[in-house]
């Protein structure tokens, strides 16, 4: 790979824009930073490399998209459109509609279908400076189907220019077959998924539903025992629906991450902050369910928990592919400030995954994985709403996505 | 220009989601539509057309944007950050922000700079389907920089595959120049402004902002018989913040559309049912602004007023530059219908803007004017969150934008 000085930019190296350099250079050889910092301040050795300007862009690290169910088959917006029409719950259903309606496309598609769609919609994602992306199964629910996701997602990461963390979260919801059988199910996702699937190198992360319409507590933490009996890092969806005390829960075995939280009290805040758990936001889901309860931001901000933004990308609660589209999502809806966002798609969307040495931040030795803005301040990639923003993705020093600035034949 | 037959996809002639035919065609002659309908029955005589085929996309007529304020210098990132970070509305005010700093660098931006800074939000709306857009002045306020702003507009519409309808909107805040004398400023706007603006060919309609911040009813109506001197047609921005009774005003001089409408009360709606005023929804607007008084949408229905959607595209509370995204705003936050949004932004929005006759619908005869979609269903319009999904743009026949499918080098 050849060398090059990038110059001619303004530089938000740690995804803060109250950390900047103004008319910056970086200098990548062999794919990682070389050197970063203010352009009068080169040294002598970059001099002669050869160099390309960013036109006065910002640039941010690559994102980092640390929560997401982007591999499922089919997608729901008939029922979206049914149940605006009026369609109660109970006829979605039976229409078959729903998170069943999910599984079973998932279930009913081929390896090659769900790559297809699936890196239909990791493409936008990168074109918009995602360099990292987490993604979970969880539409399978059953062993074959479970793998299949997973290898489909390890797929991604070989196909596309994108460092893919996976997470088996098979406790994600109940199969047909099992209900009423909720800790068969268990036992099934700890005693034969889980482990099959980590010896096959698919699983990273391991994630639970812990929610009164998902699994109890006492079934998280078995899924937890089960994952710490791998040595996998885990995580939760809590707190969405209910204050449940899955937070805390999954502080006690160190998750990586809590996420949703809309209902977190200050004794979860407590144990999270305790363990290094980050708080991951998903204002996608909060805006497409209106949701009304806040998560507690002030309280998050008290104890000093590191809080990420992603896009939750999924079929039901949120069909999102923009994980820019979250940063005004998260500013307008829950008042978070622009630092805030930024450092939440950056650094601490990094942390949520256990990858904050390899993702977030732009530094001397890491890869050179970074994302040009064509905009005036930072703070515009918060404040726009639906404009493209990216100039240009670079990942490990190479551009994997140039936007075209006069699309209009 | 050649004759050429479009093939494979699925028509939504009229933007009405129930109204499609499968497995259509389209000849078009001179940019016009000479024939549409099911493929199977295209007549003889177009069967030695060169034929284009559209993959199976779902093709709607090109969309309408019916309210935007697209031309203004500068933006309000910053202002937005401001706020987010704590920043009282007099702080944010002192620091030059709020809508006299669009005021300011309107004016003092040339009518070069000002046309290179709309275009670039122009664009992606083109991108995204738009083929007919309403562009108002009123950041301005005075005779050169109305005369400057219009003239960008009718620029844009030279420059660009999409047709711009102007607005005068002089009454759309004080300039600072008249503060305290809101009555001369009128009587500047009316007797000055207007006149040598309309002489010149730059306005298309007149529109005023009607709110206790904004213009009394009094006031209002001396700019509609201002209008009604020159035989302009109105419309207004009435009852956002307040129901202060603009609508029922706006229905007396037979406005083509009130706009935003948050407090309208059935008074109103019964008005502009009666006058065949449009009903123009600007979710953009509502959820920025984190409005809660949702507009009478079941009034609107049950009279009948047929509503359309617009961006209102502009710097200090709605800063978008995507009408697809508003789709998905309209249905999640005002629990409109996804055929009640889709010809909320065709036929509904042409009406809006006088031009029922010319935009909104495919039909033998008008313009070869659409957009193909790569979708499966016309709902995912409404249910993606950020998900580039025109495949092609097509005005007058001819191709403007073709969406390159895999972005990712
Ligand atoms: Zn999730
Ligand atoms: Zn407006």
């Amino acid at each position: 790979m050849n060398d090059t000085v990038w110059h001619n930019f303004h530089l938000c190296a740690q995804g803060d824009p109250d950390r900047t350099i103004a008319d910056a250079a970086l200098a990548v050889r062999d794919g990682k930073v070389a050197w970063l910092g203010a352009q009068r301040d080169l040294p002598g050795e970059f001099a002669a490399w050869p160099r390309e300007s960013l036109s006065g862009a910002w640039v941010t690290p690559g994102l980092v998209d640390c929560h997401t169910h982007l591999v499922y088959g089919g997608q729901r917006a008939d029922e979206f459109a049914l149940r605006l029409a009026g369609a109660s719950y109970e006829e979605v259903a039976k229409r078959g509609g729903g998170i069943v309606s999910t599984v079973r496309a998932t279930r009913a598609a081929s390896e090659a279908e769900l790559l297809g769609a699936s890196a239909a919609r990791l493409e936008p994602l990168i074109a918009e400076g995602v360099t990292a992306i987490e993604i979970k199964s969880g539409y399978g629910l059953d062993l074959a189907s479970e793998r299949k996701t997973l290898r489909v997602a390890r797929e991604l990461g070989r196909r596309y220019p994108v460092s893919v963390y996976t997470t088996f979260l098979g406790a994600h919801a109940l199969p047909p077959e099992f209900a009423g059988r909720a800790d068969d199910y268990i036992d099934e996702v700890c005693n034969t998924m889980l482990p099959a699937l980590a010896d096959e190198g698919l699983v990273d992360a391991v994630d639970v539903f812990c929610e009164r319409i998902g699994f109890s507590l006492a079934q998280s933490e078995r899924v937890f025992e089960a994952a710490a009996r791998r040595n996998l890092p885990v995580k939760m969806h809590a707190e969405q629906l209910s204050n449940g005390g899955g937070a805390a829960l999954a502080a006690r075995y160190r998750a990586l991450s809590a996420d949703h939280l809309e209902f977190l009290d200050e004794a979860g805040v407590a144990a999270m902050k305790e363990a290094g758990t980050v708080a991951v936001l998903l204002p996608g889901a909060y805006y497409f369910i209106r949701e009304t309860q806040l998560p507690p931001i002030d309280l998050l901000r008290r104890y000093g928990v590191p809080i990420a933004i992603s896009t939750d990308s999924n079929p039901g609660t949120s069909p999102a592919t923009s994980l820019v589209a979250m940063l005004n999502l998260a500013c307008t809806l829950f008042r978070l400030t622009v630092p805030e966002v930024l450092k939440g798609v950056t650094q601490h969307a990094a942390r949520a995954l256990g990858q904050e040495a390899r993702h977030g931040e732009l530094a001397v030795g890491r890869a050179a994985d970074f994302a040009a803005w064509s905009v005036d301040t930072l703070a515009e990639l918060a404040y726009w709403i639906g404009r493209p923003l990216t100039q240009r993705v670079v990942r490990a020093g190479e551009t994997v996505y140039v936007r075209d600035a006069h699309p209009i034949l």
